[in-house]
């Protein structure tokens, strides 16, 4: 089967349904818009659960998603969206690039979250945008803007929460939309939610728990994201269905 | 006399007066953060020049500046201000940065004026920023934020009309504000306004006549400088005084 997309963590496909779309993750991981490579066995799998734990946990609280089902080990059924060109970034303590830009060290605390928006341009890099750009390049309405923006807000106080339960800090992550091929005037969150897209230090130690140890050569990095999916499978399941974690060995 | 401050084109003094200080045009041009530095010969003299009829033009129309009379050929005496530390940039045409960021070509209109905010950080490379940074930050109030994008599209307006009278397209500049030392609650107008803060193009030719021509080694650059004098002179002033092109040679 060719994908209809391929990008650097994930690859859609079509389905038999015209609004729904598997979308695979793969095992891949890279860094610094593609610069850096590496191969993780079992990543696709780690992240895929915990997106499904997430999108199902924000579903739950009124967040919609363009999740609809799991599709084994490695893949989810989504509905099909077109994707808003933006990255949404949300900010709780000051970390990555956001340092080098303020000039503050990682582990500040903000004062309150900040969003950023990154044009989604490959070629250019995933520039910082401001909501000039964004009417400028007609990537989304400013309707559209306030409403995600929102949307960003609300999944940072439920994800802080949520990680917080774990024993995770959620220092920034990223999130993407889409708007329904069914219906467009309905913006729905897409792509995935996993280590690959947050910042998890954690709680107790501060140590990172997320994508961080790939990009810093920490070492360790199948096994943090693995501690991640045990930790929010402990916080978010009753243990009415095996767990995605226990399944899986590292060996 | 030692200056207050000693900028890249610009030197501060204290004069008698406590709210006032003399503001001094360097011939020094630096571009790409000082990276790239030259003298040219009557480059302060023309800046002034083109500050002093472009900040009388602008307090003629209603905008409030930090200007209060002129000292000799390369210095002004300016009101005392406390700078925010905010580089406010208006875009009516791609070029610079803009055509990197968003991967368009220079010279392409824009729908509308396009307002990007820096914090200025020469330490940090001026990185462009958002409203919630100036509000991390601290760098101004939101209520003043407001006001500098205001100011800005009120400043274009104003320039564009004037540049146009003069043959020139104003392609985008920099402006930066400050709180009066008399009255904190009370913003004006600051720094420079010259083809060191403004892309100016030759309305009929395109041939840019700013310190692009410098950055890009195109040459003519006080030719350039000089000519832009000339036309705004002709199109800002009445021929009541004696013209500082007029008196000033290139040899």
């Amino acid at each position: 089967m060719t994908p209809l997309y391929e990008g650097k963590a994930k690859r859609l496909f079509a389905t038999d349904h015209p609004n729904e779309l598997l979308m695979e993750f793969k095992d891949s991981a890279t860094a610094f818009n593609g610069a850096k490579k590496a191969e993780f066995e079992n990543k696709g799998r780690f992240n895929k659960a915990l997106t499904v734990l997430l999108y199902r946990a924000l579903e739950a609280r009124g967040v919609p998603t363009h999740f609809v089902r799991e599709a084994g080990d490695v893949a989810l059924i989504v509905k099909k969206v077109d994707i808003i060109p933006i990255e949404l970034v949300v900010r709780n303590v000051v970390a990555g690039s956001l340092a080098k830009r303020l000039g503050r060290p990682e582990g500040v605390r903000l004062s309150g979250p900040l969003i950023e928006l990154y044009y989604k341009d490959d070629a250019l890099g995933d520039p910082m945008i401001n909501d000039e750009h964004v009417r400028e390049l007609a990537l989304a309405t400013p309707e559209e803007v306030v409403r995600l923006k929102a949307f960003g807000l609300r999944v940072n106080d439920l994800l802080t929460e949520i990680f917080s339960g774990a024993g995770l800090m959620l220092v920034d992550f990223k999130l993407e939309f889409g708007r329904l091929a069914s219906d467009p005037a309905t913006v729905v969150l897409a792509d995935e939610i996993s280590p690959d897209t947050c910042r998890l230090w954690d709680a107790q130690t501060g140590e990172k728990m997320d994508k961080d140890r790939f990009r810093r050569d920490l070492g360790g990095v199948m096994e943090s994201y693995a501690e991640v999916l045990r930790r929010l499978e402990k916080e978010l399941t009753s243990g009415e269905s095996p767990s995605a974690s226990a399944s899986l060995s590292l060996s």
